[in-house]
């Protein structure tokens, strides 16, 4: 007899991430795939990082070997409260706490914040990997209309009180947004900050992306400007490398000792090795040298999947130019459902990652994103011109529904 | 106007490690403590590490930094999978799963199998640590009737349907537990299966120190008994080093994939670069010849404090020598608290964990933990001597009361 396990409720709200169903597809050979979020593995220090692991193990092996406090290696603590500061931030190292990826921190702050069926605002479209994360805390999640410059500040009173129950807070990803690229301009960070003050609405801010900048920096931090009201979350994985799991959270000191108890509950330490070995990597100011190289690879990527994108596309499709990032999102004429696209454009040997997957409630279906970072610029050219093919095709047989 | 952050109702349940508390008080300079339960870093193979990282680093760079799969590196899984195999378990490499630390495995398990209210089983005294990870799940924690050899059978019936609402599993710890040190045997493992197949209850079987035998490996796990009904937790803690955050569970088929995006909710994936480096570490046998170094070094730790308790310690104190694992569990005379002997005792130099800290709800307040791994032999010596010199001042001082 098949021994049953019952599980609990919230299982049914966890699922396959839709991305990485779509990669297992995609990473077969021969497909050239605008799917994934990787950064470029040219990026990788990897040089660097060998100097510093052996300088770590040599020197420090009892220490990096050992267990360590929860809040984090402190030196690298410091190096983010100042590292902060210089972006006009002001924070003690006392509210750092290092996670194991910003998605611990996206875990941990919904397990902090979220009950069943409570309330969180999310723009649309929105980073799939925070809803994944909220998911298990069973909310409800609402959408804030957003448009271009992010979401739109006069929404957010209603969307926070609607149906009587106070939503707990925004989740918002304003440098260079996973999936749509946008960036929030000043003024509009400053009134979605007015209007989240005056609805008693707390913010939570991703910012894995805001030093991916091409020609100029974006504005302040929500956090800057709010920062009781705000946790704020960063990363390591877009400036040095993801498979380290390396992120932080600064969250205000009213908030800090839970969210570092549920840290203890998770996994007890984020890996000190790990820390170390970024620490003795970046305290000298490697990333000052370091992410530039970065901006100016990524400013070449992006230049050609526009010059792609502008050759090889149907008319009928719009898009932004990111100014920053990984990601162009592009709206195709609205007859086009990407999601059945995807599997003629695999057949074509191109993969990208349907929109529909971004939305938390309401999915606009003729989207899709594209990541420019991972392919080189010679096999963008290639894949958008595969997309662009497929999109023609179906375009041709797709009857046009006269007036 | 300070903001005021409405926090899930789970967050009550979130308390500060007892243990990590006292450990912060014993780390000031002179106390001898034997209350952590930190493997001693003469065992981490550093230089091992070292070469490892180094021709990581050097041959695979790309993948070592790059976003990895969820489910954990694939020849780590199989050397797992073949592991456990030589051990008597039955175990495919699709049902491993690669986590940060066996703490995260705790904190998945729990996610996954507790709704708030349901309940589940403990051993008494039980692993604290657990019961941290399981209470974001706000469960009832029940306590299964224990002996010297762990849970007792007869009770299991009883408590899995108490109350009339099932419990969802047992958690324990068979092999030299955290904090008791006993190690069950055989008879009781198969009587214990067999009362929890009887009463349908799952078991969530912990195992981080059953490598850490002195005379005798302990008797099979429970896994390799009742497979389908059982969750095993793996660590590369105490083998290796803790502060690479490696740990894996082990999952009937009916349980991984949703064990699996839990797992990518909360983190995506542990550290591909720490997985590959354990793997270089120990694919060509590492492990048979350096676990019996760690065994020989703990055994020799072992005998020093059973010798310095029969030397030192008064009459009326008793405890069982661990035949394996870290830790001595001492019962006091019945009317000493040890919790509030901990301030005398750290006056004097010496640290310890209260037992009452392990107990889910009923603290027996006269038991205390010690590990034996963290000092060296001569300290433990002057550590305990100083122990003992505290517990004979206050029973001199406590009134014996006369039949």
């Amino acid at each position: 007899m098949t021994f049953a396990w019952q599980l609990a409720r919230r299982a049914d709200r966890m699922n396959p991430s839709i991305i990485r169903e779509i990669l297992k597809v995609t990473e077969r050979p021969g497909i050239l795939s605008l799917a994934g979020g990787l950064p470029s593995p040219d990026t990788f220090p990897a040089e660097a990082m060998r100097v510093a692991a052996d300088k770590v193990l040599r020197e420090a092996p009892r220490e990096a070997l050992q267990y360590a406090a929860s809040e984090g290696y402190a030196p690298l603590r410091e190096w983010v409260a100042e590292h902060l500061g210089r972006q006009g931030m002001a924070v003690s190292p006392g509210q750092v706490l290092i996670t194991t990826g910003s998605q611990q921190g996206l875990d941990l702050c919904g397990r902090l914040l979220l009950d069943a069926g409570s309330r969180v605002l999310v723009e649309t479209p929105t980073y799939l990997g925070a809803l994944q994360a909220f998911a298990p805390n069973e909310p409800q999640v609402d959408e804030v209309a957003s448009d271009d410059d992010g979401p739109v500040p006069e929404a957010l009173a209603e969307a926070t009180t609607r149906g009587g129950d106070r939503a707990r807070f925004l989740y918002v990803l304003p440098n260079f947004q996973n999936p749509s690229g946008r960036c929030m301009s000043e003024a509009r960070r400053a009134a979605l900050v007015d209007a989240a003050q005056a609805a008693g609405l707390p913010l939570l801010e991703d910012n894995p992306y805001g030093d991916l900048w091409f020609d100029t920096p974006p504005a302040p931090t929500l956090a800057s400007r709010w920062a009781e009201g705000t946790v704020y979350l960063g990363s390591f994985s877009k400036v040095l490398a993801p498979g380290l799991r390396l992120g932080y959270v600064v969250a205000p000191s009213a908030l800090y000792p839970k969210l570092l108890q549920a840290k203890q509950a998770a996994d007890l330490h984020t890996p000190v090795f790990n820390q170390r070995l970024v620490h003795e990597v970046i305290r000298e100011g490697f990333l000052d040298t370091h992410v530039p190289t970065i901006r100016a690879r990524y400013a070449k990527h992006r230049d050609a999947m526009e010059t792609a994108l502008r050759r090889h596309l149907p008319s009928g499709c719009h898009w932004t130019s990111p100014q920053g990032g990984m990601f162009f999102w592009l709206t195709l004429p609205s007859e086009i459902d990407s999601l059945a696209l995807l599997p003629l454009a695999v057949e074509a040997g191109v993969a990208f990652v349907p929109g529909a997957a971004f939305y938390a409630r309401t999915p606009q279906a003729n989207t899709l994103r594209l990541s420019f970072v991972t392919l080189a610029p010679e096999q963008i050219e290639r894949a958008v011109a595969l997309l662009g093919g497929v999109l023609k095709d179906v375009l041709a047989r797709t009857p046009v529904l006269t007036p």
